[in-house]
């Protein structure tokens, strides 16, 4: 019978992401052991009962010392102290990934807290999930047909980039590869952004006296507009702000955008408002998720 | 058996919105016939073949003046000349409804050009609809369950109202009233600006040089957000025109809440995010669409 690809697997934060990388990595019959470390030990208990984790870890040292890959899936503020407490334990084969949405912030808490064992950490984003959260939440197929980018560091070994590329593709994903810096722009445009916008016009409403008459109008456009709306408040203030000079660069420019449609609006320029309708619609039209 | 409750009704325009009351009314048993008119003869012949017509009209005056309901679902834009074009021919017991999105320049064409029959007109927007449009997307439960807002003239009689809402509850429809001004001011909020912010940001990216590498990573969040921005441009344009004014007015007020939101980015206020977000989220998460 053939080796699976990696013996052990450790996971830090075994919700939605951590859970499904590993229920993915099993399916696909590419891990023979999953560890895992968290800090509730109901979502621990639970992911083990799920089939997520083999074990429940006690030992970061030990754990971390012969293992394959180590994940941290844990939400981005806690990254900087998971990666000074693993990087005095980490193997010399054992290579780091993450799960974060936003990439600069995530490198300079890997430069910042794992020394010497910085070459290890290959940076990653799986363009995955929604509204749920929670080892519950997890699915084997979460990844499939769906995009990670590796942001790969200069101290990286093209061996250990492709091991960590490898991993991923055994999830189901297209893997491809940006600097951190071009990750966060194109992010701050096509996700950061259109969530901070939807924030906004909710909460534009709900601070108005008559919000349930105005709700109680609204219709299948408004629902689709403010669906990411419902997504998790805490999540969102910290990618906003790990991200927010690109964000701010979108909003502003965003902005602007408005004040072209509400000076064709003053002026009367119907012509004005057809045209950029018009190329949107093409544009959004031609657009298929990938 | 039990007479239909009208015996005539012609229809101006037999597209999505047009089609589908006739076919809605039609599956309820409430009319006996059904007229149609149109600039497009060979929409007024598929609409015969589906179903939607029992005849197509050719002489305005000999049809209109003893229907039972005229109904007006043209574009918005197209309605001024219909009302002139009907005024002198509605018989007294005829009433007229239309099918417009926006209502304060609905009512102004019709009180410019109806004349003395200016209390036979009950103006109507229903609430229902999408991308789709044309006699084949009509439906016969387009209706059900949605919305339809009169909004009544002080010329009109009370019983007038009741039989026009009585037309649109026999299409399953939930019949609200509001007055014109009430209505552009709700609709200004809760969907022609969402429908603007949409088109926006979908412009707004794809006047970039790198626009083909930012759509290729956009997911979910930016599918949903920016579904609207495939709809009409004319339409879209016709509306945004009819309703500047609140139009202009919520643009104001978002662009305001795009400051506040830059400002805590600015100025590193997590918190303040956290709260927008927050109540956001819980007026997002309640709201049930009607």
């Amino acid at each position: 019978m053939m080796q699976p690809a990696f013996r052990k697997i450790v996971i830090f934060g075994v919700g939605l992401i951590g859970g499904s990388f590993s229920l993915a990595l099993r399916k696909a019959g590419a891990v023979t052991e999953v560890v895992g470390f968290g800090r509730s030990a109901a979502t621990l208990n639970e992911a083990k009962q799920l089939g997520i984790l083999d074990r429940i870890g006690d030992d970061v040292a030990r754990e971390v010392c012969d293992a394959d890959i180590v994940l941290v899936a844990t939400p981005v503020a806690q990254m900087a102290d998971i990666f000074k407490r693993i990087a005095p334990h980490l193997g010399s084969n054992t290579l780091v990934t993450d799960g974060g949405s936003t990439k600069g912030d995530v490198v300079a808490a890997a430069r910042a807290n794992l020394g010497s064992k910085l070459p290890q950490f290959i940076p990653a984003h799986p363009i995955a999930g929604g509204e749920k959260s929670g080892a519950s939440a997890a699915l084997a197929d979460l990844y499939q047909g769906k995009r990670v980018v590796l942001t790969p560091l200069n101290e990286n070994a093209k061996d250990a980039v492709s091991r960590i590329r490898k991993a991923w593709e055994m999830c189901g994903a297209n893997v491809s590869e940006l600097t951190a810096e071009q990750h966060d722009t194109v992010f701050a445009a096509v996700s950061h952004l259109p969530h901070l916008l939807s924030f906004a016009l909710v909460h534009d409403l709900a601070k108005r006296d008559n919000k349930d008459q105005l709700l109680s109008f609204a219709a299948s456009g408004f629902r689709d507009f403010t669906r990411i709306a419902a997504s998790s408040p805490e999540m969102w203030r910290d990618i906003c702000m790990a991200n927010r000079d690109a964000l701010m660069v979108e909003l502003q420019q965003y902005a602007a955008e408005l004040f072209v449609l509400h000076q064709a609006l003053e002026s009367n320029d119907a012509a004005k408002l057809e045209e950029i309708f018009s190329l949107a619609r093409e544009v959004r039209s031609a657009w298929v998720q990938k």
